[in-house]
């Protein structure tokens, strides 16, 4: 049932209307691992540099269900940095700045011990690259990617070519209409669909989420937050994909069922990244916690 | 178990990108008691003037369930008229005329006949009025009301007299934002508790709903729709206030299940409704059609 994600591992400071962070451990496979590891095992294939701080590696190994064999350390190259300043409304941000690093050089390699993973999740970079790390899992069940608004701009013939070999998307209400040219969700969804993903969830942030699949379709509302358990959004949505996914993996299925329990997983992971800056949310969370979270949800969305 | 809404009668000219409809019904007693017809016997209070169109008595009068002896047709006086354009997104629309008409004279005469009535349902009009209806039903159960911007802006006293008395309030996001001076919605909520009513609902138009009630909370989606589905917004929050206290009065009961339930009806309700201009998207609704939208509701959002 191995789970497999490939994706960033950054350096962040984060400015938000509570507070701020500097420094702290961030990126895409950073959150995506943290939160899958509260429900399955998980492999990472990401690269650092030699400036990589010892004590993120000391906070990753913390997950105890996060298998860093693919975790390459670049001698010479500089981490991924990225710096963000959260405006009172918190689904708005400016970036302040992204200092690619290593993330401009060749990707990182798969090991061979991962050959035989069955749950693929490309979370977001080049879909060249992308597309690239797929190919490396050719005993796959499951391949599933995470995009952004840039490469919508200035790779969509990557993009569509990825598209193609996807079984699912998961991807931003914003960019599904950027994608799709529809502001509708679940005509963007459609849309999406017929470009190749079997299926599409669309994350709307505080909104929840919308699943479209061939047998049917999803719809939750985020796990209802009062403004002081709200510190952090960075790496909710990476959270989401994790929680979906390591519960698929999980499951060893993806039927409608099983995908729409997987979106309360992800919501439960993303209620926990949201209480503070970097992992330290996630690092509080326990699978006790985990459940105990998803059970307030079922109670409150359940009629 | 007798259920009586107080509000508006209207003629609409409404603007919506996918067509324009001139003259239809409209008003918030008019949606709430057509959408609340579909599960509970309703009685309405509400006047017009002496140019209301027979074509409307009609519309109204082809919903069964709906007691129109509190209707008052008011010689000499003009019927409220609105008319709105919506915005390519629309959860925006302007306002393009308002004509209050009859709703600046003196409310209308609460029959004696609906002095039993234990389920009041004060749709949004000035507080000062909603306040003198609702001291008409001494033998109500359950007091739950709507508002408005307008009157938070110019009528706050009244409104907070009148909070002091509600069991319920039903509001916008935006607007329970503006009362509460909290942008979240759970501590928004919270805050609208604290000035009387035991219990509140956001409404979110197409993210769902949010409850907060003694014994816990509730959140919901709104039903997913195409773009092909909505036609006009016009009347869904009416509508769905009419869906969720006709099945309160219908179940006699409002506990924390119950009024989760009744948010899954009030949402099915504005389904219907915007499915077409005035009162027609209601119309082609049936008890069955009402159970079938719930069944798929309940199985979209339950894991």
């Amino acid at each position: 049932m191995s789970l497999v994600v490939t994706g960033t591992i950054g350096i962040d400071t984060v400015h938000a209307p509570g507070g701020s962070a500097e420094n702290v451990i961030g990126g895409s496979c950073t959150y995506f691992a943290a939160a899958a590891s509260l429900r399955s095992p998980v492999r990472i294939v990401a690269v650092v540099g030699d400036d990589w701080p010892d004590e993120h590696a000391t906070m990753l190994d913390s997950f105890d269900a996060i298998d860093t064999t693919g975790l390459e350390r670049r001698t010479g190259s500089s981490t991924f940095k990225w710096g963000g300043r959260y405006h009172d409304d918190m689904n708005q941000r400016d970036t302040l700045f992204t200092e690619l690093g290593v993330l401009e050089e060749a990707p990182p390699p798969v090991p061979d011990a991962y050959a035989d993973s069955r749950f693929i999740f490309l979370a977001n970079t080049h879909p060249g690259v992308q597309m690239g790390l797929l190919e490396s899992f050719p005993n796959r069940a499951l391949a599933v990617a995470d995009t952004m608004d840039l490469w919508i701009d200035i790779a969509k013939d990557d993009l569509l070519a990825l598209l193609a070999k996807l079984d699912g998307l998961v991807i931003n209400d914003s960019e599904a209409a950027q994608l799709s040219g529809l502001s509708n969700v679940v005509d963007a969804a459609a849309a999406i669909r017929d470009m190749g993903p079997t299926f599409v969830v669309v994350k709307k942030g505080e909104h929840g989420a919308y699943l479209q699949h061939p047998d049917g379709e999803a719809a939750i509302p985020a796990l209802p937050l009062t403004s002081s358990q709200v510190v952090d959004p960075t790496g909710c949505g990476d959270s989401f994909a994790g929680g979906m996914m390591a519960h698929i993996a999980a499951s060893n299925c993806w039927d409608l069922p099983t995908i729409r329990e997987a979106l309360a997983w992800g919501t439960v992971a993303a209620s926990h990244t949201i209480e503070d800056f970097g992992l330290t949310g996630l690092q509080a969370a326990t699978v006790d916690s985990m459940q105990s979270r998803l059970e307030r949800f079922r109670s409150i969305t359940h009629f």
